[in-house]
């Protein structure tokens, strides 16, 4: 164990306010500090508005500034998709609370792949940090990052954990989104980014009997305690994301337990 | 963020009318200007149809011109088999309204497969919209496009953003139909489209006890509240795609739960 | 749009009857004319049957003749096997009504495989629809086209789309059948086909605790209206392919929906 | 057409007769001659006794002489294994009624893998067949073969056709067996032979709630009616397959619906 | 057939009893005499147990000397392992009994792969036999073997069939175990091992909820009646595999069908 | 057998307590010393609980030191993870109780991928352990392992192996912990680890309508009776992982056969 590694361990997990309160909770307080959490889910389950959601929380009402990296989305649209819940993503920008980090193929005119772009990458990311004093990072999403940059499939597993060690030394909480193609189905899309990471958070938006019904699950949280099981969750206009507490969740089940 | 992003950040997703009028109301008015939304199906599930529609409602009701870039059924068929729906192709076309982008692989002889000719491709479309002053674009359908066009399956998600991209800062309206293999698996084609896209919707035609039924669902719109789950359709001659509207099916469902 | 084009529009899809009465009323009186269809299904499904009838109608009730293109079958197999259903294959031929291209790899001792070969193959065809003043004309199996003469999977697609073009531009309306591997599963063996082709019918010989099922379904019909879900058929000596009426189906549907 | 195969027309299926009783009554009268029938089934499903009967009949009640082309099993093996059903293997190789060909990899050091050897069998099958004047002849597995012989997948579907071909102008009626690895699965292993033969015979042996059970179905028979679904069969010592005759199935369908 | 195959003809088959007395009573008497069986079964399923128990019977009742070859476990760890079922395999060995092939790539520093080596292992097979004048060999497993010796995935087939070949031409009656991936899925990990052999038993451990149920089923038995279906059994300390004899199992069947 | 395995025989399989006192009933008294247990399971089902009480219980309760190699997860983290259930990993590393052989990708700038590697690290691993006379040793994952390591898909079966046998040529008790993709579906990662290892325990954290159920299985213990079946487990703070008792199991058994 290096000095580096040796001054980093704290014996007592410290936690990182999501803002999304009833998913607090579920996670004893928030989120673990200087860790990794990947949250997973199909396309519109809601991964951009949790991981938007927890920058927000930070700048807002804790003063920890955040980064955006952002890999095909531009900065732009989320700008105005996020609007709708309420969020002046602009305004955190311009008081420098917030940084984005572009780093969608869209602009380049020609692409140069392989590793060294993503240790060019992982500079810009950091540097983006330092800058705007971050505490918290997200990168949405983790799986185009690496349809987009890595060419070897057999590297994924390496160059993920290489970033979240690089982000964790800087001491930030780090939130990566990953694509999965089916709701009840087997991992995340390159089938090893659930395992890699500390924390894992699922998103589903499953079709019953011709209705979509929205729920969150902690799957994995390395070190603690957490609910288990699927909650229900909505997503509100000018509120974002909000799980359905578990004192109710609680009565529903003595009730049903009493029929 | 560049000055011509900046330029582009809109706090209120304006909303483009498809015509589909029980349709419009599910997405609270229509689909998002200068955004890119993917219509999902199987075959004969309604792709084509769906996309001229949004294209006869903007020419035909809001004088916006379309563009309708097609990668194999020939200008010609398409014209043919859309007058079974009441629209004027033809009209459209010579009063300039409309402009036929042919992509299909079929008259040329020889073909030279690569991203060379996807960017003559991109010219060649965005040279069209501008004669047109079109507002609104169809491509039908993408995955022929990347069947036909790009040889390297790793490249898809890159060319699918480079061309979404292009398009929106013509401040054109995207609709992109894609291929599904089955009704309720997972995602489509080259199971990349679904997520890179603003908007998905999914057209539906499951057989059901020896019966087809047919459907269509908004899964996910980005910034953007709508109605969640499965809702019926009829393709209807002279009037095209007729969507069950809301309050029926609300009716429909107090009538159910009171049994 | 070229001139060529301009000249094959046709407001009305005009029909052509294949014959086999209950299912002309399925496709609102026939197949489209200078269209492509294909025919899907397992082995003994009764693709051939359907094809050949299509032929026969066209010969001895309404003076058109046709091309039959086999790819392993022998004609004078088939001439032997669709004398049990009453056609009188030789006599047609002799009556230059009917020609054969056998494009099966049975007598040619070598094999040269590639496109070269494919456009000699559609050079052959071509010619012999000419001479024949063919109007129909049938592929069996276009399955085994590609699985004899397109080395590369990538270029299916084209190559499908290039030859159906190749007929269409004659004037003749193309039956095309394709290998199912399961009677429900997703599309046929390329998955492709059923994308490409103007219009499907799926054949289904589905094994149902113990019993076998026969059933025929209009997948998709650009540009028309037609019965949708699976209708019984059976093969009948001396008459071929025989769907239920769609008045019997109807009866059967009330009294059913009666108790 | 050829002159030779002009020749080989003959409007009627004569029908080969396979000693299966209740089996003939299922094919009306037998497999039709100079035809090619692939038997199909899982490990221990019967393929070889179905085979051999085939030749046993031919050989003791009609004079028909035959050949085995054995790809893995030893003649040797055969010869023990099929005396429990009463066949005197033996002695008919002795009256020179019955030829072996072995094409198994077992006897030589050396292995040349490629179309030669392929073209080198054909001509010692050829030979073996005129020799013993046979009308009969059993290739058992063309699984075998293939996964010995052919170096190129692609080359599966064309190789068929060409041993089917020769063999059929030598007017031999051809059974062909053919491994599968699911009782109910899609098609055999290659996935092509039963598109390929003319005829197809599906050997089951289902494990249902841990008893096995036994069926024949004819699949498809080309040019010819034949009895549909799934009939139950037993393997009887001293008399080999034996099938549940029509009459049977059919009483029991009339008490069974009288319930 | 050469002179050596007309030798080996023996019109009945010899049986060599395994010891689990009511498994020999499932299959006529035994295992059939200089014929090859495999034994497949998921991890822990018994089949180093049935292996054993079948040389064990050999030695201890019958004085047939038997040859183990492994191909990962250590002998020493199966004479161990096999310790808790009372077989006394050192003292088998040290009076040479019993002899041990370690086919294991453990002890090699560097490792030769391709069929060289597999010649090099068949001629120490070989040997052993012969030094022990050996009547039963177990080979524990093919699937390692082939995982370990074969490159090329094409020449599994044809290695498997070499191998046997060559030790039932000593008189050797031949058991190798092979791996399955699950318990009813298709066939072993290579899929062909069970065509290929001459006899096939599959030894069960499945999942019910949350119970484990063992069951052991006779497959396929060339040239030989045997029980069909599953049979329960159990691992017992000091006596090894016990199946549940068939008067018990009929027994159980009547007294349910009472019911 | 070399003398070095004569020596290792040993009639009586020793046991190793694992501190789970629940569990080591279900396995006679604990993991047999000496041999390879490999601990199966999908993202947060507890492998790293499991294999840290493994070592806890040797180095507080029996004075035998452990060995810990990590191939993702920091030491560092894996000490603050793991103090949430009353673990004192860094009093027992300063003790020299315990050694962490940290085999992660991370510090790395660069990385020399191959079976070179292997071997170097085997040498920091027993080199470790010697030095901490250890008597336990975990890898925590072994498909970490192999993703990183091994190029070659085929060299997995043989390197794991290899590793399995020079640990245990050491005295050593070996756990591995393997990923599995699914609760229920066929076997771990890389489809070998099950087979090769000398005992299996999977852990389960199966979804069941909306709740996760945590449950632990002994599949397989060569030599040796074990309990089968899943049993219900808990993660319980300053405890560890507690499995339910087998005594509490069958009365719940007893009273549910009552009703
Ligand atoms: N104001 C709103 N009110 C309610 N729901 C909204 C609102 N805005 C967006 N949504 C819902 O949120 C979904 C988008 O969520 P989000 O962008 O977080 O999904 P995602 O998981 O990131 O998807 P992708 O994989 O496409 O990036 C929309 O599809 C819509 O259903
Ligand atoms: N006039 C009409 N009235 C009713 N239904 C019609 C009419 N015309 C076409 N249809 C239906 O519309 C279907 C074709 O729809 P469309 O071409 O939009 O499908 P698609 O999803 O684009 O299919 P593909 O993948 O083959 O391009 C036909 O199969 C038919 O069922
Ligand atoms: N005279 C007849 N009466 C009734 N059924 C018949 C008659 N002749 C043939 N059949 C049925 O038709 C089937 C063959 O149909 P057909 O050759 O059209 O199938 P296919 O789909 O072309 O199969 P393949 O893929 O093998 O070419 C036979 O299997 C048989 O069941
Ligand atoms: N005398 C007999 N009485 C009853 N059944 C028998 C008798 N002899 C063999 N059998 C059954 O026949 C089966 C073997 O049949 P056969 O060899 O024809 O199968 P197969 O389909 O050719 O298998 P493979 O793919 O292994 O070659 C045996 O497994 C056994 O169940
Ligand atoms: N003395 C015993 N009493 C009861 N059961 C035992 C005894 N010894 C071993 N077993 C059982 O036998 C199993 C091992 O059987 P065996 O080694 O034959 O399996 P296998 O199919 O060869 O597995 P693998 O694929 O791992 O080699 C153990 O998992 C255990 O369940
Ligand atoms: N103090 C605690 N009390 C209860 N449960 C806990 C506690 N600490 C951790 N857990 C549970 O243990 C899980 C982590 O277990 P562990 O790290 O052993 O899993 P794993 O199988 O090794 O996963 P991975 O594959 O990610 O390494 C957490 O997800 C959490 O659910
Ligand atoms: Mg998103
Ligand atoms: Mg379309
Ligand atoms: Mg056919
Ligand atoms: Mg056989
Ligand atoms: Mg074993
Ligand atoms: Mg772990």
């Amino acid at each position: 164990m290096t000095a580096t590694e040796e001054r980093l361990i704290d014996p007592v997990l410290e936690r990182v306010k999501t803002g999304i309160e009833a998913f607090d909770d579920l996670v004893m307080g928030g989120l673990p500090r200087r860790r990794t959490t990947v949250v997973g889910g199909t396309p519109g389950s809601g991964k951009t508005v949790f991981a938007t959601q927890f920058l927000a929380h930070g700048i807002t009402d804790l003063d920890e500034p955040g980064v955006f990296v952002t890999f095909e989305e531009s900065p732009a649209d989320i700008e105005v998709n996020m609007a709708s819940f309420g969020w002046d993503i602009r305004g955190w920008r311009e008081a420098n609370k917030l940084a984005f980090v572009d780093a969608s193929p869209r602009d380049t005119d020609q692409m140069v792949v392989g590793d060294f772009d993503l240790a060019g990458l992982l500079a810009r990311i950091l540097y983006a940090a330092k800058n705007a004093k971050a505490k918290r990072i997200v990168l949405d999403s983790i799986t185009q990052l690496f349809d987009h940059f890595v060419t070897d499939e057999k590297a994924v597993r390496r160059e993920l954990l290489r970033i979240a060690t690089a982000l964790k030394k800087e001491g930030l909480t780090v939130l990566m989104t990953a694509e999965r193609n089916s709701e009840y189905g087997e991992i995340s899309r390159h089938r090893i980014e659930e395992f890699v990471a500390d924390n894992v958070v699922i998103l589903r938006n499953a079709l019953d009997r011709e209705r979509r019904r929205r729920t969150i699950e902690v799957l994995k949280m390395r070190g603690s305690r957490h609910v288990e099981g699927e909650v229900p969750i909505t997503l509100v206009s000018e509120h974002g994301m909000v799980a359905v507490p578990l004192s109710s969740l609680r009565l529903e089940q003595q009730s049903s337990s009493k029929r």
